[in-house]
């Protein structure tokens, strides 16, 4: 693993742009052309809890960018589908890397290539401008095979050792399924009740009834996985409990809620779109999770009105 | 029953009013001095589905008032605990009658006065100006003794007549369940349905994920009414079939969406709170209905952040 390009320049995108461009050669596929200028002219600067400027190459046309072994793919789950068909013939070869939240992102993006990473990140960030993102959460970043259409292990392992060196600590496991449904058991439990009732998540949390409904989406979640064999690397419940303290988020308004007041799209499908779509495979029943998805797809419908 | 009080002038209020004025003495108490006024002086006139003026008693001053046998509390649930706390003492002996949406509102009544008759009614309209109310759409009225605190059916049966003689046909029975039940399961599955993705009830039911939803409500609400022995007089997933006909109420925006866009407390407490809260009594599980409960008193809450 030399050459490394990451496909959107968003806060995650940036955060791993970065880090991995202070160990090896980096190219960065931005949406805009200003965006790219910038990060050619002035590299990526990281504030926060890092603070250096990593030298990048930069464009918003993928055929103009170098040869790469690792693409990560660092867009919405919402726009996957779209940028890996844009990059379809760019990068052959290549071992292709989720960073989506959410599940159900790898099974798209085997439609497209052979090798894929299920990549699960728990850093969080927001771009300041292009070219400076800041690093707001620390967090683990774990790196698994694709089952369907696995990495090899061993660029898994070369990739986790390059971005802990870089300083990212990221974990290389068999089975990387355990974080990701930890993941998004927990965004899908959170995110939707806040963007439907436009309550921070510690408002969400004082109230006997709403914290109720997290749960119940929680165990749901939890069965799903656990009818998968998943075996979760810590209890979702634990995390929302944790995330509503005043020093962590308990004014924080979720991605989804931020969403819903721009009229943005949000990634209901991929969190418990997913869980449903899973639990169906299985015979789960996940009412709760169905009723939240058919919810928030009606949100995004009266948009259209 | 020869002299009628109708404590609210809203729309249904103002139906029952001018209609029982036809054939018997009725006051009608406002809330404010300039309606009282206007029905004073212009009497209460009926447009849309009937045309008439009736002339009727007014104040905003419940001891203004002469003395009612029979009080019709026709205000919203959210209001039924201050407007009954405000009319006590002042008819003494009188039998009161609910017409409110939802389960709940009897109980509480029950609190301040001896006896009580379930009425049902579902005709609709609106207020035009202070004193003119439209009749939009005709429907059945059903009266009958609230158990614990029950009127005598005479009285159910002779108020039932003069309703019906005065032009809106109502039915006297002894278990006045059934319709009301009817009731508060197709509003509980459908009015939080719109109020909390902002669609129109045609729009929610032409989704089948919403549709399933709304299913899902109305089953549970059937098993708690079943728990209890209550013959639901008609489905209520027929109704909710009818109103979604483009001629019926395909856009209708349902009242709890007004609510929600107008930032007015809703009558959630009284529909899927109610059903939820009958459901425990009976031991009948309503996870559904308990979700939505809960959603909606979050979006009611976020006003207050």
């Amino acid at each position: 693993m030399t050459r490394v390009c990451v496909a959107g320049a968003g806060s995650i995108g940036s955060l791993l742009a970065a880090h991995l461009a202070r160990v090896t050669d980096v190219s960065v596929l931005t949406r805009r052309a200003d965006h790219a200028q910038a990060l050619r002219r002035d590299g990526l600067r990281v504030s926060g809890r890092s603070e250096f400027v990593a030298h990048v190459t930069a464009s918003d046309d993928p055929s103009a960018l170098p040869p790469a072994d690792l693409v990560i793919l660092a867009c919405k789950g919402t726009d996957l589908d779209a940028l890996a068909s844009r990059l379809r013939g760019q990068f052959e070869g290549a071992t292709v890397m989720t960073v989506q939240n959410g599940i159900g992102n790898e099974e798209v993006l085997a439609g497209y290539v052979e090798r894929v990473i299920r990549g699960t990140t728990f850093p969080a960030g927001k771009i300041v401008e292009p070219g400076h993102v800041q690093w707001d959460v620390k967090g683990d970043t774990t790196l698994g095979p694709f089952e369907p259409s696995p990495a090899p292990f061993t660029d898994i392992e070369r990739l986790a050792d390059a971005c802990t060196r870089a300083g990212m600590p990221t974990h290389a496991v068999a089975d990387a399924r355990g974080p990701q449904w930890r993941k998004v058991i927990f965004n899908a439990a959170t995110n939707p009740v806040g963007a439907l009732t436009g309550l921070t998540h510690g408002r969400v949390c004082e109230r006997p009834d709403l914290r109720a409904l997290v749960s119940g989406l929680v165990s749901e979640g939890k069965a799903v996985a656990a009818a998968q064999g998943i075996v979760l690397d810590a209890d979702p419940e634990d995390l929302v409990d944790h995330a509503a303290k005043p020093e962590v988020g308990y004014n924080h308004k979720a991605s989804m809620l931020q969403d819903v007041e721009a009229g943005r799209p949000t990634e209901i499908d991929y969190l418990n779109g997913g869980i449903v779509r899973f639990g169906r495979e299985q015979g789960v029943a996940t009412p709760l999770n169905e009723a939240i998805w058919a919810l928030v797809k009606g949100v995004e419908q009266s948009w259209q009105q």
